[in-house]
């Protein structure tokens, strides 16, 4: 899946993002809305978690926030519903060639080795800006990882070794359902 | 779990308030806390559904959101795991004696479908605050309802006829797990 433009380095930001696409959060927005209009899964984005401390009342019907702050994450920012299954995900990007752990916090790693625990379905989606791959990335193997100790950062060679390519497509953009059925539901590769 | 005064109306609000004790939200946050932490089910309310219009960022570190508004949910506010299920409940407060079907909108009503076709335990968590009963409602009784077409508002009766009245304590508040128990996995009553 890589583009033709992908791995060049530019230093002209604006071309950069146009090669590249959309971003991945409107990307999986997009293939969880084909998800859904589909019948396929039922799977959504927790809205951004904050702290409301002002309103004010406009009238009746209408209030604003004017005044709030954005909360860390305590979970993913995916989850939802497939084929009777709970699926959980947390997605990100990184420009680099590695994912540095630092990208999730304690609360979400906590997180991710409870759903595992409780017979959920748990992974990354990660997206390499740069080479314009993004992979699933099981909890599993994230919590091998991170018990592991060794390392601050998971390098590329190990989402290659370990990860699923997700293919990209007009629609679904992001069809890691079918990865899911493979990797999950011994569905055929 | 009718508690002493509970019934009686009373035109002093504060008292009122103190009899009832904390709010369902609160009581199923505490529930589901304790949960969590004795690895009982994983969760959660989802945030709040905002559109952020204006973000002041005041220092590197921090940002404060300066107007933002309310959007309509169109999902329900809690899911997560439990033995390996898909969980999905709407919690609501009401003060008469029957649920107006107006408290879900017609995307929450969409999204129970999608939920229990693909396979997911869903329900209403009602509490009729002025009696202090809090019931389980199953998504399959509150679609049949509405399919029927006839009212616009689920009388108290048909909660006790069809509904499970959660019981109250100190630890877990309202310990719903008990009823899934009974009602989807084939617990003893």
């Amino acid at each position: 899946m890589k583009y033709p433009n992908a791995i060049k380095k530019t230093t002209n930001k604006i071309i950069d993002y146009a090669n590249r696409g959309m971003n991945l959060e409107s990307d999986l927005n997009l293939t969880n809305t084909y998800y859904l209009e589909n019948n396929i899964a039922v799977i959504y984005k927790k809205p951004t978690p904050i702290k409301i401390v002002k309103v004010s009342f406009d009238n009746k019907k209408n209030s604003t926030i004017k005044e709030a702050y954005f909360k860390r994450p305590s979970t993913t920012d995916y989850n939802g519903l497939y084929k009777g299954k709970y699926i959980d995900f947390e997605a990100k990007e990184v420009r680099g060639k590695s994912f540095p752990l630092s990208n999730i916090n304690v609360h979400q790693i906590e997180h991710i080795k409870k759903v595992l625990a409780h017979g959920g379905i748990c992974f990354l989606i990660v997206r390499f800006t740069l080479l314009n791959r993004t992979y699933l990335f099981k909890g599993e193997d994230l919590i091998e990882f991170i018990n592991n100790g060794k390392r601050k950062s998971i390098p590329l060679t190990l989402f290659d070794e370990k990860g699923y390519l997700i293919k990209e497509a007009f629609m679904p953009r992001l069809n890691y359902i079918d990865i899911i059925d493979i990797v999950y539901l011994g569905g055929k590769v």
